[in-house]
Formats: structure tokens, sequence, C-alpha cells
């Protein structure tokens, strides 16, 4: 079982512990709704039949405790998941060691255009470069001026008000398979920030060890699914009924491509 | 009514709205207990009885909702209540605003003795003076780069890292009367962080207009009372029962004077 | 505005109070990303854009308290959803009037029998008639044994362990929109007990009212939405490239016409 | 290891897994506050300390699983905990078995003239027997005619709405350690009704073998302990400085007095 895996320049997910498997969750699940399956294809059925009928009580039955390093910005997004139970290391206690992220050459992107929260396009090599040195030269500031601070014994809970949001932070942190699926399929997703993807996919790949009926069907239902909307579910319809062209909404169709991933030519 | 309240440098608590107040902790009490009650005198005893005794469900069918601009180390803090709601400005699809929280000449204190989390002694006034300089200069410095990152188009959620814990950042946050107690009490306390607890005083006396009555029967019975252990207790009952001085465990005894803050004189 | 909606034959929902409605979610979703709009049209397209993104933090921030009277085996239900904050009447404090729960005609069903949690086909009159006296017959026993053992003196407690589970209860019961969207997707399905699903109706039916841009989104892109397995989302592919038919899955297919609503012919 | 204990009549509270131990809690500190404590009497201390200075989060990395099997008037109460995790078995799914709770002869107690909420003064033993004889009848009558109603093919969800609140039900219920010690604190309680605490005795003395010390801490800090009001700790003050007796709020003394217990003569 993997119990240690690298994330980022600096950072880790590690497991600690953790209750329950996908047995635990088929025997949840009887006590729930009676049922009385036994096989392993029965309990796999069973596993499907739960997740994709929003039966979530059963998957919150499994219980993990992870033990994180990651970058203070990525923890401020993750602690926003308040199902979880987490014991963050605190800089009113401890002097902070002058561990910060540095993105990667590939990592370093423009603003991008169409999303507002995204990275973009590469840039050439030359601005990689120079923002690797702003980034370093900011943070080595900082940490010297921490350092500084700690030295002329400033207390500690002030003398972290300057250090940068890149700071290395460590956590423990409990969360639950029902919880942790919305987790990951949020953090998971193409417009997750890459630097709490990464860690997601850590996450991810250690609990399909130990759950790998439920991650499957979680895979195969929610990860790698699609939701049409009322009007997308209509235009369906119209085409699964082989309606004259015509008489499909155009525009909806092209929603649904979309969702699909198609690109529509440029008219010529 | 007291809307808003400025706090710290450039931070403030503004109350935005809020849903019920010491009738509606009656009318659910009413619901649920059955609780007959009708004068203000009997309100307050019954408002009362409920806090003494953990009836805490009537108190969560109060709410409000406060817009708070804070540093972002103590919004790490504030994020930790689970109970609330809230919503916080985002860095990667906004461009931050160069603020950052600057300490007063007062808040500079050395690294407490006794106290591993906290401020000691106040420090003389050319540390202080050297302190904020080395603080504006780290904050500077970090929102400079910052700045040319932005300008450089880097993307927002990229650059953003070099920014400081002190950086101001805002949120919509939704909090019912019994987690805000819960919320109050540590953060009102002798031993949270002085930059949290000034945010909690504002709200408290907002808090207070709104709520009278059970504002001050969590003065009495929460925030100013005192949790004694099952030795102590047992120690109490020897005071009262007038035992004879050495039949009192003298170490227990000491515990209590301690939480009543009697400081021994040291043995001449 | 819609303020009481009576439900079964003795049960009703009554709007106790509201907090925040459109223009709230759109207020909390600038703070939260910094989105600046500013029109009806605008502000139409943030809520349904936050909707489909599962962006679900601003509809936290509008809260209804209803006051509900409703049977306890529906209440048991409805307990389960932990975001709520419920103040519920106590069979230990109030003596409970005779006051139960008795299904109409219409409502008295066969066990389905390829739903093993629902009712299947009508019944006849006459087994009709015979359920509702066997129903009436075993409530007026309860009732008349708890009344019996109250007016002995028995405790309470202790005497209303007799009672149905259809007799009525009260509660005063707070939700926000978000986790009403998640209660009324579960409990305006089909396969929701009958008697639970017209109380959401009925909750459903006043939401509208205070926030029609929001539940119209939720209607859109959730109650009336569709998900789609990965392996669905594959066939749709298929079918949208128009592959000849032999290439099509046919079984997944099947799936997806299921879920429009498709009943396949037998074969004749 | 325990790992069933029977509970009440026909009931039962069976440890199905847990996760952390003592040594987990001291752990989680160590991440959280830097604690760097190695021997037994040093975690002795930190988790001492960590209780009674309200750091809770350490103790949530400590969780349980119980299969519990209970009546539905106590299940009631039990589900209001909401950091709980539960499955719990459906009269829609399954038939029911006819089980009831029958109160053993000590059980049956007057209604309490001073405790709204309580028993009082036991009964004499003829009224005992006749009060077993009509809750008798009326779980018999209630279970007659839901079977009647299950044989005549009647829908389940249908069918059990007649059954008493004394019918056992079974559950899967996960809790952490910090809120397990709220659950213990609020229905090992002299005021908890009488069938809920024998449960949560049961728990307790699970709990207490598998985390001794933190047990031990909660029974020293919580369970045994006392909250005094301000009110009560100025009196206390007075009391300690051997205040002259005039001096002394009396009223004020007398609530200390009745919290410790002593019943105060009727003057002759």
């Amino acid at each position: 079982m993997t119990e240690k895996i690298d994330v980022l320049d600096k950072g880790f997910v590690r497991l600690v512990d953790y209750m329950g498997d996908d047995a635990r969750i088929v025997q949840a699940a009887r006590v729930s709704y009676g049922a009385g399956t036994k096989t392993y294809r029965e309990d796999k059925g069973l596993i499907n039949y739960l997740l994709r009928n929003d039966h979530t009580s059963p998957f919150e039955q499994v219980v993990f405790v992870f033990h994180l390093k990651m970058p203070i910005f990525v923890a401020r997004q993750w602690i926003r998941h308040r199902a979880a139970r987490t014991n963050e290391i605190s800089g009113r206690y401890s002097v902070l060691k002058e561990e910060y992220y540095m993105p990667e050459d590939s990592d370093i992107a423009l603003q991008s255009k169409d999303n507002k929260q995204g990275r973009g396009e590469q840039v050439d090599m030359s601005l990689v470069k120079s923002t690797q040195t702003l980034i370093q030269t900011s943070c080595n500031n900082s940490f010297d001026i921490y350092n500084t601070l700690i030295n002329d014994d400033i207390a500690r809970e002030l003398s972290r008000i300057v250090l940068p949001l890149n700071t290395y932070t460590e956590m423990y942190w409990q969360m639950d398979l029902h919880n942790l699926f919305r987790f990951l399929k949020l953090r998971m997703d193409g417009h997750a920030q890459k630097e709490i993807r990464v860690y997601a996919e850590a996450i991810f790949t250690m609990v399909k060890e130990i759950c790998p009926i439920a991650v499957e069907a979680f895979e195969e239902h929610v990860l790698h699914g699609m939701r049409l909307s009322r009007s997308e579910v209509r235009v369906l319809k119209d085409i699964l009924n082989s309606r004259p062209i015509g008489s499909i909404d155009e525009k909806v169709l092209k929603t649904i491509e979309e969702k699909l991933g198609y690109h529509h030519k440029a008219p010529e």
C-alpha cells in the first residue's frame, strides 16, 4: 500500500491511518437498507447503486487520516471543506522553518483570458526565469526579516505576519469517503489550481488502493460523468427520437457538444 | 444600532443582516420544551435557564451576517470555526489591494516566557521602531514584487503566493448565536491573539445590542464564569464545611486561587 | 407572500422568517469572486453560473425558518438533514395531543414489486376501507392507553412510548438555501415517500417566491437535470458523431433511454 | 476489550471498529502545538492540558463506530447529535421485527413534580403491574395490526406508521471522541432519560478501555466538574478572603451549596 507520496517541491501526502473499506460500505448499507448481498459481484452492484442514487451515508463510514505538508495558499483552499477534522501547525507556538514553494518552469503561466481564475498560455523561458527570481527574492527577503524578528525575541505570533503565502505548513487531516469524493470532484477538476490538484491526485491514488470498488464507481458516475440541464435533456430526447434537424434547438445542442469537449470549427 | 466598527489599522466589522433576537430564542424554546413564559422577567429567567443547562438549540435560531475585513493570519484562525458559512475574496479572481496590517507601538512585544503562544513584556521604543521598519520593508518588498508579476501578466493565482500573511482580506461571515458564543468564549479570552480579540470584541458589542438578555446570560454563566474540576469541587466542599485547615488539600486550593486570579506571595 | 400551507390531514408548513434573497446570493458572490454584475440579466446569469459550477457557498447566505407540523415517521426522515437547526416539541415535557395522520383513500397502495422501498398499485376500495379502519383502531387504542397512563400520573417520558409513529409533532426548522436544495432534490424525488414529498413541495412553493432566480436555476440544472455516467457520455458522443448503429453500445443506450423515461416495447 | 454490552431488555451496544487512541491525541497535538512530550507522564499532562483549555481538535482524531440496537424514542434523542454519521434501518425497506421495549418494575415511576421532564417517585406494585399490562396490550395491538397490513401486502412504508415509539431499531453510529464527550456529558447526566443513560454508560465503559487517559481527564474536568457563574465566583472569592459572614451574598452562596448537593435544613 502506498503510504507516502511527495507532492510539489517540498510537500507530501502521508496516510496515517484509515477505518473501513469497500466491505464496510456494504455492511453499513445492509443495516440501512436491509440489503442482503453477499458476492463480490453483488457488493459491486450495491456500491454502484448507492453512489448513483445519492445514498451517501454508507460512504461516510469509511474514514482516512492524512499527514499533509503544503503551502499556506493551498491550505487556505483546503480548509474550506468543513466536514474535515484538522490539526494544523501553529506559527504562534512554533518557529516556522524556512521552506517555501517555488513553482517549476512549466507551472509558470500567464493569466488566462477566458478563465478569470486560472492560468493560460505558457510563458517564454526568460520570463519564467525572471519570475522565479522575483519569487525567490521576495521569499528570501521575507524569511530574512522573519528570522531577524525571531532573533530579536519578538513574539512568534507577531513575527510570522511577514511570511509569504507559499510558506509550507503541516496538518493532520481526517475525512470520510463521502465528503472526500466531493473534495476530489472539486479539486481534481481542470478549474482547480494546479498546486491543489496534485495533492488531490495523490490522495485519489491512495484511496483507490483501499476502496477500489467505491472509487471506480466514483470515477464512472461522478468524476467522469456529466450533468445535463433540463433544456439539454429535451434536446437529447429530440436527437434520440431522430427529429428532423430543423426542429432541434441548435444553441442547446452546442452546449452539450461543448460539455463533450467538441471544438466547433470556425465557419470558413 | 451599531452597524460598523473599525478594527485594527484598516479592518472593520460590518453587520450586514440578522434574523431573530431574544424573543426568537424564547419562541423556539416554547416549541421545544412547551415552556409558556410570557413576561419579560419570565423570558429572562428562561433564557438564563437554557444557557446554564446547555439547552443550546434555541440559541441557534438567531443568525447574524457580518462583512469583515481582516489580515489573512487572523482569517486563518477565524475560518477554523466550521459552523460558520463564509464567502471570502479570492486572490485567484481578483488583484489584491496593497493593504497590510501594521502593528501599533503598544502591540509590539517580546515572546512570552510562560505562555508558549503569546506575547510577554513590552519592548523599548527603539526596538519597536526597528520592528515596525522591518515589517514595513518586508511587506513593501513583497507587494512590489507581486505588482511586478501582475504587470507581467503572470496568473493572479500564482503571483499572490509571495504576499505576506498580514495582507488584508474580506469575507461575508454568517454565524448562529450558539456557535458565536463558543467563538467569543475562545477569541475574547486573554490567551487569544490580540489581533483576533479586537474583532471578537467588536462583534460582541454589536450582538449585545440585538440580544441583550442572551448576551448578559452568556457573560454571567460562560464568559466570566469558571469551571472547577472534581478535585477542586471536593476542596470547595471542605472549605464550606469549615474543615480544619490541616485537612484541606493545599495544592488543589492553590489551583483554585490561581483560577481566581490570586498571585501567591513568594515566601520571605 | 405565502405564509402557511396546510399539508396532509392535520399538518402544515409555516414560514416564520427568512434572511436574504437572490440579491444576497449575488452580493456574497461579489465578495468571493469579485464579480461585478449589476443588471437583472447579469444577476441571473451569475446565479446560474454559480449553481451550474458547484459554487455553492453564496447560496448558504440565504436562510429560512419554518414552523412545521408533521407525523413522527416523516420527522424521522427530516431530521437526517444535519445542516439544519431544529427545535422539536418534546414528549418528555408536554402531554402530546391526540392527533395522528390518517392516509387518504388514494394514498393507500400495495407494496411495490420493483421498488423495494415504495408503493405500487392502488388497492380496491374494500381493502382501502379495511386498512383505514385498522390504522384508526390501532391509533385509537394506543392513544387511549397513553391517556390512561397520563391520568395515572405515570411519567410523561414513559407514557409516550406506546404512541404510534404517525402521531403529529411540531418543530422550528432552520435551513440555508444550498442545503435546502439538496433536501428538495432528495425529498421531491419520485422515490421519496409521498408523505414527505408533499412537505417538500410546500417548502419549494414558498422558497420560489423569495428567491425566484435561484429556484429557477435549481429547477433547470438540478431538479429536472440528469446525470450521465462515463459510459453514457461515450455513447452520447457516438450518437452525435452519427456512428453506424452497429458500433453503438446498445445496452448503455438503453440506460440513457430509461433515464429519459422511454419504455421499451416488448419484442413481438 | 469489551466488544458488546447488552442494554435494556433487548438492546445492545457493539463496538464495530475504532481509529486512534490516547497516543493519537498526543500525536495530533504535537503537529498542532509543536508539543514535544514523550513520556507517559508528559502525555498525560498534555491530554489534561488540552481538555482543560478547550483545545478540542486533537480529540476529534479518535473515531469510533458502534452498532446499536435501541427503542425508537431513544433513537430520536440520539440522532439529534449532528456530528455523528449514522446508518439506521429503514422501515420502508424492511419488515420490522416484533420487538419492543418493556420497562422493568423499578423503571416505572410517577411524573416528577419539580422536574418537568423527568420521573419522580416509585409507584406501588399494583400500578407497576397495570402499567406494564397496558404497555404490553398497546404494543401487541399495534404489532398485530402492523402484521395484518403487511400480510395484506400494504406498502411497508405505510404499514409501519402504526408501530409504537418503543419499537426497537438498529443503526451504525460513528462518532469522534470530542463530540462523544459532549454526548456523554449530556446523556449520562441525571436529567437524561434513564433509557438513553444506560446506553451512554455502556459506551463510556467501552471508550474508557481504549482511551483511558483522555476519559479520566474528561471525568475530572467535565463529567464530575462544576461551572460557577460570575456571581458565584465573586462569593467564592469572599469566602477564601475570609470575609465576615454578614458581607457574603447568602442567596448566591446557597446556589453554590445546591450545586454541591447540600440540602438545606428547613428552619425549626
